[in-house]
């Protein structure tokens, strides 16, 4: 018997590699937001974030293809792609943020802004939530709270409970915020009874790994100023929703209602091409650049700058955040007009197109669904239409496509979803 | 006054960031071994290993093109790309590598192979030479001598010493593996007592930033057989060395004569894309991928695998890996008749295009002529030829050029060269 492409990519890969879906998805080609798999069949993207501007933009492809048919070579030469692109890139935060280092991955970019915090403060203490995922390097994965590394834990970590919309720490909004800053305040205090003093929050500042929940403007503002009173800075992962997914306000964390100190970036950035970034201040880079020496060969190159800068290019040409923001109302009014219907949808959120719909089993307890939201999905994959699943108990479906996204498709989705819970 | 391209840098990137060269260079081309600066002049590339079949090298330019048009996603999804690069990948290697991960950068890969490494053998300590570099993140920092991290080394790491061929420990061959030998037991035991356990040691096996020393073959076989005697794994760091740069044998650990555990791999891979891995047997795969939960949004994307596959392709079709051994006994001769010239070249070391030459002010004391070697870096600069500088003692003229660099090339490397020299 021939080997299967699983056993294939087992013996290659090694065992234990997740993958999307019970039956897992042979892809071959896409295209906006679409995707097909070797059979031919089309299905509608309705989870992946990266192919932000949309599969295979042809003005991202051109460009790529342009740089690097001309010049390909690291950034101990001068040349002005990385500068454009950091002066474009700097224009879009307020005026604290005005230079970055460029590197390949979202995980290396953290890995970065967790050394600029303690350069910055001279602390190494750092605080995330208990339900966060900030990337897969050594020091980005102490972060985690699973699967405690070979060594342990570096005792440097101090987590906060995520926040939690759906079920509010003492009831209600005001009481969430309070309760949530209490948290931090709790952990800067062992922080500083451990020694290690405080360098700094890091967080999703829309909260996605998290589920999603809607904060009110301003949630952060007593935590972080904590944070700052203990002489720590404020880390904004915009891995997720970054580069306008959450509407014109382009960043998550102006959303949140918050200025960061250091804002990190990836997986959109360059519509798949592997190129992130840390931006921050001119004091806070200073203080990195004097502290490590880093360098990054592929880091910054000519044609991973081409590639952001042609992603911007696309976000403005074609109007994407607004239409994010517009088609994302759209979709959140569908599924709340669906939870009419559906018992099992507890609570539908988000911001532009970053969508959590919690499915619960009781209403009154809120009891997580989770083993049904894992049905959900793959019956959906079924119907042609992919979405994930994500949040505290992994009960909340999450729909994140890429940004040209628009009625027509978010109408399949309910549609689609619609028939699935019918038939569950 | 409008503000300088050097100024412009430093706001948007940070100061402190190193550029090549007294005189900066502003590149904007490239051209198999060739670069122009902005103003149309034409240098020739003795230093660029990262565009490794040629800068800008039409076949790795069309496959990035054609699969960036295609698809390009994660590896949650199935895809031959990566299952296709990986197996092509392994058999150019020993039996006992048949699994990989794909990464973004070396880094990220070296990364990966420390915790590979702790995986393997549940201990934490790791050896390495004192003058060595493999990247950037802060768990691989931790392998530097220089400039302690804030929060200091972790003391899970012992250095022994870069072995010197033109210096060699107890002045000759024999002597000085034996003492690198007894360097590397006496770090085992110190590992040991200290708790941490043996992981491994990781090395570049043709010692490319120690000085691309003269070693004979089998000289780190007792090493070897010590760490492993301890329990340790043995990493190949080939990020420089690998992709055929030494000769037809294709990775710098054949030419050292012994058998990793684990090959790490990053700079040539992509020829400028930003693609790396870590390779190993099914065994220590199964029990990283056990012990850590590990994704790579980027890593091993149908696009890099393109790129990848690419480069394998130039490397067979223009039989690269011959040439260059060719080209480098060719140029290796070239700088020894240079030698009897100039008593300043103390010594002319290396193996196929990764070629060392030691600068020295008396051949006597073999003292290193370091500032020399700056001002010959930047005089050949001047002319028109682009080399750098490394070593233990940062005298070591380093030519890596791009592998079809060939004898009309070596020819202008060594007019040139002699011309500076003669200038001095």
């Amino acid at each position: 018997m021939p080997e299967t492409l699983l056993d294939r990519r087992t013996r290659l890969l090694g065992p234990n590699v997740r993958l999307f879906y019970h039956d897992p998805l042979h892809l071959v080609r896409g295209k906006g937001t679409w995707v097909w798999d070797a059979a031919g069949r089309r299905y509608l993207d309705c989870y992946n974030n990266v192919p932000h501007v949309g599969h295979c933009h042809p003005h991202v492809v051109e460009a790529i293809t342009r740089q690097a048919q001309t010049l390909n070579t690291h950034t101990r030469y001068l040349h002005e792609n990385i500068l454009d692109y950091v002066e474009r890139l700097t224009a879009t935060f307020g005026p604290q943020i005005t230079s970055a280092i460029l590197t390949c991955t979202g995980s290396e970019a953290n890995d970065v802004a967790l050394r600029m915090a303690q350069a910055a403060t001279g602390a190494t203490g750092i605080i995330a939530t208990d339900h966060t995922y900030h990337g897969n390097t050594a020091a980005v994965s102490q972060l985690s709270t699973t699967m405690p590394p070979i060594g342990g834990f570096g005792g440097h970590v101090r987590h906060v409970p995520a926040p939690d919309s759906y079920r509010p720490l003492g009831g209600s909004p005001q009481t969430h915020a309070t309760a949530f800053a209490a948290a931090v305040e709790a952990a800067c205090q062992s922080l500083i009874a451990s020694g290690h003093g405080v360098s700094g929050l890091i967080l999703c500042p829309a909260f996605v790994n998290e589920g999603f929940p809607d904060l009110a403007h301003g949630f952060l503002t007593e935590a972080i100023a904590i944070v700052r009173r203990h002489g720590g800075v404020i880390i904004a992962d915009e891995v997720q929703p970054g580069f306008g997914r959450t509407g014109p306000q382009f960043w998550g964390h102006v959303g949140a209602g918050f200025a960061p100190d250091i804002v990190t970036m990836g997986k959109p950035m360059g519509n798949g091409h592997p190129v992130a970034a840390v931006a921050t201040s001119f004091e806070i880079i200073s203080a990195f650049r004097r502290a490590f020496r880093y360098f990054n060969t592929f880091g910054g190159n000519p044609v991973s700058c081409a590639a952001a800068a042609a992603v911007l290019d696309v976000l403005k040409a074609e109007n994407l955040p607004a239409r994010a923001a517009e088609t994302g109302a759209y979709l959140r009014d569908g599924l709340r007009k669906l939870a009419e219907k559906h018992s099992v949808i507890g609570d539908v959120r988000g911001q532009g197109l970053a969508i959590g719909a919690e499915l619960v089993s009781d209403r009154a307890s809120k009891a997580p669904a989770t083993e049904l939201a894992d049905r959900v999905i793959n019956a959906m994959r079924a119907e042609g239409v992919l979405m994930g699943a994500n949040g505290i108990h992994y009960n909340v479906l999450k729909i994140r496509p890429p940004m040209p996204f628009g009625k027509v498709e978010a109408d399949i989705v309910l549609q689609t979803l619609d028939k699935v819970l019918d038939g569950l």
